[in-house]
């Protein structure tokens, strides 16, 4: 079931430069970090520890948040009844041609086949119809950490795959505005790990209707641009309305003891914001991983020449690893036999280590270390009684750079655009984001996307309004919206 | 696709005692404490948050002891095709019957069928097959936190359920003593965590050939014994020889240039875990959670009549509350606008809290709490002043005890036993270990198990040697084994 393909990926060496082969140079980064690989089965992937690491890093980060606004993780199956995905019409049409199907299990065929969960709406609210009867058991704000599975045509490492880790959030309200409120408020924690962890810059705004979620009334969605100029959606926010509770008969008795619907939201991020993160800071010597999640923050590399230079610099590189683990810093040792330091300054380039600590026999003679930054290459000698504190600043600074670059990198490729000619004349030679007058009209907006590939990203929440007319029908518009070619 | 049965133990109400019907009390004191239920696919079960934050506490523990032995996590995927299962003869013998199957995806039906992982061996060895060129890329010590899904005929909430959580190390080493180690130093991690953090005292030791694990050549194994005298198997690690490794070829060229084939192991902890710590200690009231994996250690009820003592004892509670968390502790203040003490009481009882801290407007005047321990009932009043460092002691006190008293009762219902007659009185009046002398061969163990139901639990590490007889050859035998009935 390997594909040909894979396989060479897999083997390959070296990093493509992204003006040679963006696509090319997003596969080596990957696989020239061992961030993850290719599965025998089609579109799967394997997610090797150093890719891990950056998932539990973040995943950490939102669990801390979703806890703090009061959600609690629970586990749901990851089997689903076939005839559980049929109750909520626009749902199963939106995932239906994406099902794997379990018909045999035990030596038997299945009375009623089972799907692996896409996305677990159904088997969720089939238990909220049972957990919520009385208003007293609202609002119900749940989250699990799971892996689905759609079977995806087209894959591509990390922002595709057929299998994907993520979190999805279930949550059931009283009323309407509570819903709201609390998609919004989940889509605010992306935004925050997504900027103050990850260092990618976002566009938070609202979705058109035709690309909400299959089943939401509304869809809110964090927009980030990679260095090629495309969006990447890096986390949604659904409410879901009435549809799902009708489908499920999710309802409860009111303090005036009426039966009511309970509105619902969903939101989940997934391990596709690790492709993002490559795709917006790394360059063409490898992945460069935003200091608050990296996995390791410093790596020392110890140079010597004998065996005594050997056995005094690694007593040296401990004691400093020492002093940044009481600092709260991820300092690590490189303990490779490797004598020459140019391999390991490279590999740890390639992978993305923040800052990499020079340690030799004549630094160590003059009580400093040479600290090198991978954002930007700078080089300068530190003192090792300021080790930490060197450390602790310079990865500060470095997340505020690297998020002020892709910051910068965004305003200078987004467009405000106010004819059709220049809109596809930007769309084709300005990679980037446009912003430009939309109608409102579904009609339009399928016309934008069939003549250009460039879809609406989102309705951004501080856009501001202006009259302006639509860019394609030139029906009058009161605000403009992203369009940008997305992954 | 609901069962009769199992809708109604999710409509059940009250637990009814351990005398009566232990099997139904075990369900009983899951349903009342929240931790599970029933899901619609059989022998799926949902784990409701107070269940799933018990994982999260054992999940971490785990964790932080797989890190300090060089583990580190990755993520293979959930599907493995199915011609990779019959690369390890004995390995497809023990888990055919248990697959389930993915035959269709995407809308059409599969070249090959896939099969939901029932554990990761072949996929993560065929990875391993790559990754393992020579001696220096060994060891390879890796863990995923993963779903697997097992077709059991017979189910039971956390004992053995057709999907469940758990993680699965695998390693690769260049000598068979190296191997031999790692199993047996994963042991003493499962060890650790089911004695010093769940209060589950256990018996380490080797499982009898016919008990291994599908394709190992050594299974170690910790187990338990439940209020009702059966074992369960809590935790397992494999040495699995070269079986897999000529399966899937993992080979590594050695110092001298020679290919070998490298030594695997594996090693597992599941949900299952959860089952056990409900089976050893709790009691008629319901769950008992062990203090150190409790997600709420102290949970304080306010008691009140008018408006004005509610405002003033939850400000009591909350300042209470953050003394609690500046000393590390979990406390939490019982939020619910229900009046009457009662109902809350038997809610946290029903839930396990170790300490229940109850808190009026009498209390507030004599500057006390009155501490409730949920293991003995024993009740005191404590200074206000000493709360921090009382919940403290007594939690670490409740732990020895909970220990200890599980403990006792493993000695009080272990035998030792010389004659056939006397082993099938035991097995059948006297539920608990039996220690026996066996003399090492499958036939008796076959025959002991068809005629009495029990198995050879394991051959205990710290067991002495000394000359005996088979209690049922009477063939000689130089050590003693642990026999039981087991879930």
């Amino acid at each position: 079931m390997n594909t040909k393909k894979s396989e060479e990926n897999n083997n390959k060496k070296g990093i493509t430069t992204r003006e040679e082969d963006y696509s090319q140079w997003y596969l080596d980064v990957i696989r020239e970090a061992e961030l993850a690989e290719n599965a025998p089965v089609r579109g799967c992937m394997i997610i090797k520890p150093h890719g891990y690491a950056l998932w539990e890093n973040i995943r950490n980060e939102l669990d801390i948040k979703f806890k703090e606004t009061g959600v609690a993780n629970a586990y749901f199956p990851l089997l689903i009844p076939q005839s559980f995905l049929e109750k909520e019409a626009d749902h199963v049409e939106g995932f239906a041609p994406e099902l794997a199907v379990v018909t045999h299990a035990g030596g038997k065929k299945l009375d009623e086949p089972c799907v692996i969960r896409p996305t677990s709406e159904t088997i969720i609210y089939d238990a909220f119809s049972r957990w919520v009867q009385s208003y007293r058991d609202l609002p119900l704000l749940l989250n699990q950490w799971a892996n689905v599975v759609r079977w995806e045509l087209r894959t591509r490492p990390f922002l595709r795959t057929t299998e994907f880790l993520w979190q999805e959030g279930h949550t059931a309200h009283a009323a309407e505005k509570e819903a709201e409120d609390r998609c919004r408020t989940m889509l605010n924690v992306y935004q925050y790990v997504a900027e103050e962890k990850c260092a990618v810059p976002v566009i938070p705004g609202e979705k058109s209707a035709s690309e909400r979620f299959a089943g939401a009334q509304q869809t809110l969605t964090i927009e980030a641009m990679m260095q090629d100029g495309k969006a990447l959606q890096s986390g949604t926010s659904h409410v879901l309305g009435e549809g799902f509770s009708k489908g499920f008969d999710v309802t409860y008795l009111d303090k005036e003891g009426k039966d009511q619907h309970a509105w619902m939201t969903s939101w989940g991020l997934s391990t596709r914001i690790i492709g993002g993160i490559i795709m917006v800071h790394s360059d063409d010597k490898g992945l460069v991983i935003p200091p608050r999640i990296s996995p390791i923050q410093a790596i020392i590399v110890p140079i010597w020449k004998t065996d005594e230079e050997k056995v005094s610099v690694f007593a040296k590189a401990r004691e400093l690893q020492e002093k940044g683990k009481e600092a709260g810093l991820l300092v690590q040792v490189d303990t490779s036999d490797e004598a020459r330091p140019g391999p390991k300054f490279f590999e740890w380039e390639k992978k993305g280590i923040p800052l990499r600590i020079e340690l030799g026999p004549k630094d160590m003679a003059a009580g400093t270390v040479v600290a090198v930054r991978r954002d930007t290459g700078e080089k300068q000698n530190v003192q090792e009684a300021e080790f930490s504190s060197f450390v602790s600043e310079t990865l500060e600074t470095m997340h505020k750079d690297m998020f002020e670059k892709a910051q910068n990198f965004q305003k200078e490729h987004t467009y405000s655009v106010d004819t059709w000619d220049e809109f596809k004349d930007t769309i084709e030679n300005k990679p980037g984001f446009i912003l430009a007058h939309w109608d409102g009209t579904e009609e339009t907006e399928a016309a934008i996307k069939e003549e250009t590939k460039a879809t609406i990203r989102c309705i951004p929440f501080d856009q501001q309004e202006e009259d302006g007319v639509c860019v394609k029908s030139g029906k009058p518009s009161k605000k403009r919206v992203v369009f940008a070619r997305a992954y």
